[in-house]
C-alpha cells in the first residue's frame, strides 16, 4: 500500500551521515586480530601460509555463535505432532561471512576487487552447502546498523540454509509459474523489460545488471538488483557478472550514503531452491533501507505501507 | 522458527519501567484541551451538553491527520493497468480512537469502566463503518511506544477499513476452512481446547476469555486473547463479554508491565470480513510486545524467528 501523502518529499528521510568509524576495535569479534572471539572458521580467503583463525585473511566465514538453526543430526527427522500442532527441528546452517578485516569497510567504501571476493565467497559457500542433502533452500542476508537488527557493527553477511522452501521463495516460484503459464515468459525478465521501457523506477543499469525500485515496493527506497540474463541460481553467475554486480552494489550503496546519509539497511539474495522439482526462477538481490517499522497494521494485515512512491524514490536515487 | 538458544532466559528481556509520564502535555494533539490540534471528531463519548471538539470527552474518535488510505470517491474504481502491473486506489477509512483524555492513561492504568468504553467505541465504529459499501474488511490496531511505530505517545487505537480482505485475514479464513473440512470443527475452538488441556502456553483465563502464547508464536511474549464462545465478529460480543475482555486486557498489560517493564507493543483485533461469502471465523485480539526486529532474514524468507519459546514466555507471564 503506497501512502505517499503520509510523508513529505524523499529528502525528508535524509539524515546526516554517521561519524566515521574506527578501522579496528579491540572488542569486535569480526576485526582482524580477534579471530579467537568467534567459533573456528569454516572458510577464508587468506594470504599464502597464514594459519586458520589468525590474521592475514580478506574474507572469513564462521558459524554463527548464536545460530537460529541447528546443524546437528544426520537425517531430517519426521514431523512431530504436539496436540493439534506439528513441528520439526529447524535443521540448517547459519554462517557469518565477514566482508573484510577492517571494521569500517562498508560496501560503499570497499575496493571493487575486495567486494568481488565477498561475492565469490557467497558462491563458494552456496556450492559447498548445497552438497548437504538436508538443505532445501538458501538465503544470504545483510543487516547493517542496529535499527536494522544488526547486533555487530562490523560489515558482514549471514547465510542460512533451510530444510524447506522458504515461504517467500515459494510465493515467488508460484507467481513466476502462473505468470509463465499466462504470458509464456519469465516474470522477472518481463519486469526488466517493463522497467527499462517505462524508466521511471529505474535507478541504474550496467552491462549485466538492472537496479530499480519495484512497483508497489514494500519499503521506502527498496531496490531490486537483477541479472539481465535469465539465470536461476546465483552460483551460475560468471566472473564478468560478479564484477558487474560488485560495481552495481558499490554504486547503489554509495548513492544511499550520498542521498540518505548511510541509512541502516536489510538486504537479501534470492536464488532457486536446491531441491524439489525444477521450476522457473531468476535470482536477484534486494536492498531495503530501514526507514519504516513493521507495526500493528502490518502484523495484523500482512500489508506493508510504503510512504514513498517507488517512482519518487528512484528519481531521488538516480 | 523458534530459536531459543539465541536468547538466555525470558527475564533477560525485562527492562526498568519508563519514568512516569505527565497527565497532560500542552503539545500533545490527543490531550484534553488540545482538540483543535486534530481533524474534527467523528464520534465521542462526552459529558451531556459538552460541544464537539472541546473538553469533556471520555473517548474521542478523529480521522487520522496523515491517513494511510483515502476515503474520497463514491464508488470502488476498477483496477487500473500500468505496464505489466495492476493497481487500485487504497480507498478506506483510517480513524484514531483516543482512549482517554489523559496522556498517561495506559491500558494497564485505566479504570475498568473507561476501558470498557473504549471497547464499546470499537464496536460502534465497526457497525457504523460497515454501512459503507466500499468496506470489505476492518482491522483495529494499537501501536504503543516509539520503537513499536507509534508517532504519538498518548494511548490510542487506529481503525483501518480496507477495500479487500486483508491477506492475513484471508490466510486465516483459508486455514480455518481447511481445518473445518478435515476436523469438522472451528480451528480456534480447537486451539482453545488444546491450550486448556495442555496448559503450558496458557497465560490467563476468565469467564469469557482465554489468553495464551500461541504455538510457534511470531514474536517473544506474543499473546492471543480469544472469546471462549464461538463468535465470528467482534461486534457480536455482549456487555458481559466486553467487561470480561476489559478485565483480561488490563490484567495482561499489567503483567507485561510488572514482568517486562512496560515494553512497547503492537496489538490488533481481527474480526470477520464484512463482505464476500459467509465463511467460518472466530474473532480474536493479539498482543505483540516489540522485542525483536523484522530484518533481512524475515523479509527474505517470510519466516519469523522467535527467540523465546512460547511455553517459557507463558510461564514467565503467568
Amino acid at each position: 500500500m503506497i501512502a505517499s501523502s503520509r510523508a513529505t518529499r524523499p529528502e525528508s528521510f535524509s539524515t546526516p551521515p554517521e561519524k566515521p568509524k574506527k578501522k579496528h576495535l579491540a572488542n569486535c569479534p569480526f576485526c582482524s586480530g580477534n579471530e579467537e572471539q568467534t567459533p573456528p572458521e569454516v572458510f577464508a580467503i587468506r594470504a599464502p601460509g597464514s594459519l586458520p583463525d589468525t590474521k592475514g585473511w580478506k574474507v572469513r566465514v564462521v558459524p554463527n555463535k548464536f545460530p537460529a538453526l541447528q546443524n546437528e543430526g544426520l537425517f531430517l527427522p519426521d514431523t512431530e505432532e504436539r496436540g493439534i500442532y506439528r513441528l520439526k527441528p529447524a535443521l540448517g546452517h547459519h554462517e557469518v561471512i565477514i566482508h573484510s578485516p577492517d571494521h569500517n569497510n562498508t560496501i560503499a567504501q570497499m575496493e571493487l576487487h575486495d567486494l568481488e571476493l565477498v561475492l565469490r565467497v557467497y558462491q563458494d559457500r552456496l556450492v559447498v552447502l548445497s552438497q548437504d542433502p538436508r538443505v532445501v533452500s538458501v538465503v544470504i542476508i545483510i543487516n547493517q546498523g542496529r535499527e536494522a537488527g544488526a547486533s555487530i557493527e562490523h560489515p558482514h553477511s549471514q547465510l542460512f540454509t533451510l530444510p524447506m522452501i522458504a515461504p517467500r521463495l515459494k510465493l515467488e516460484l508460484d507467481k513466476m509459474e502462473s505468470y509463465r503459464k499466462e504470458h509464456g515468459e519469465c516474470l522477472i525478465c518481463s519486469m526488466i523489460e517493463n522497467e527499462r521501457s517505462q524508466g521511471d523506477r529505474l535507478v541504474a543499469e550496467n552491462e549485466h545488471f538492472l537496479a530499480f525500485c519495484p512497483f508497489a515496493s514494500r519499503a521506502p527506497f527498496e531496490m531490486y538488483i537483477v541479472p539481465k540474463k535469465h539465470q536461476d541460481a546465483f552460483d551460475q553467475a560468471d566472473e564478468a557478472q560478479l564484477q558487474s554486480l560488485g560495481r552495481m552494489l558499490k554504486f547503489l550503496f554509495s548513492r544511499l550514503q550520498e542521498r540518505l546519509g548511510d541509512p541502516p539497511y536489510n538486504a537479501f539474495l534470492h536464488s532457486r531452491p536446491l531441491q524439489g522439482r525444477k521450476r522457473d526462477y531468476h535470482w536477484h538481490f534486494v536492498i531495503m533501507p530501514k526507514i519504516s517499522t513493521v507495526a500493528g497494521f502490518e502484523f495484523g494485515t500482512d500489508i506493508m505501507i510504503d510512504v514513498v512512491e517507488p517512482e519518487a524514490a528512484a528519481e531521488f536515487l538516480r
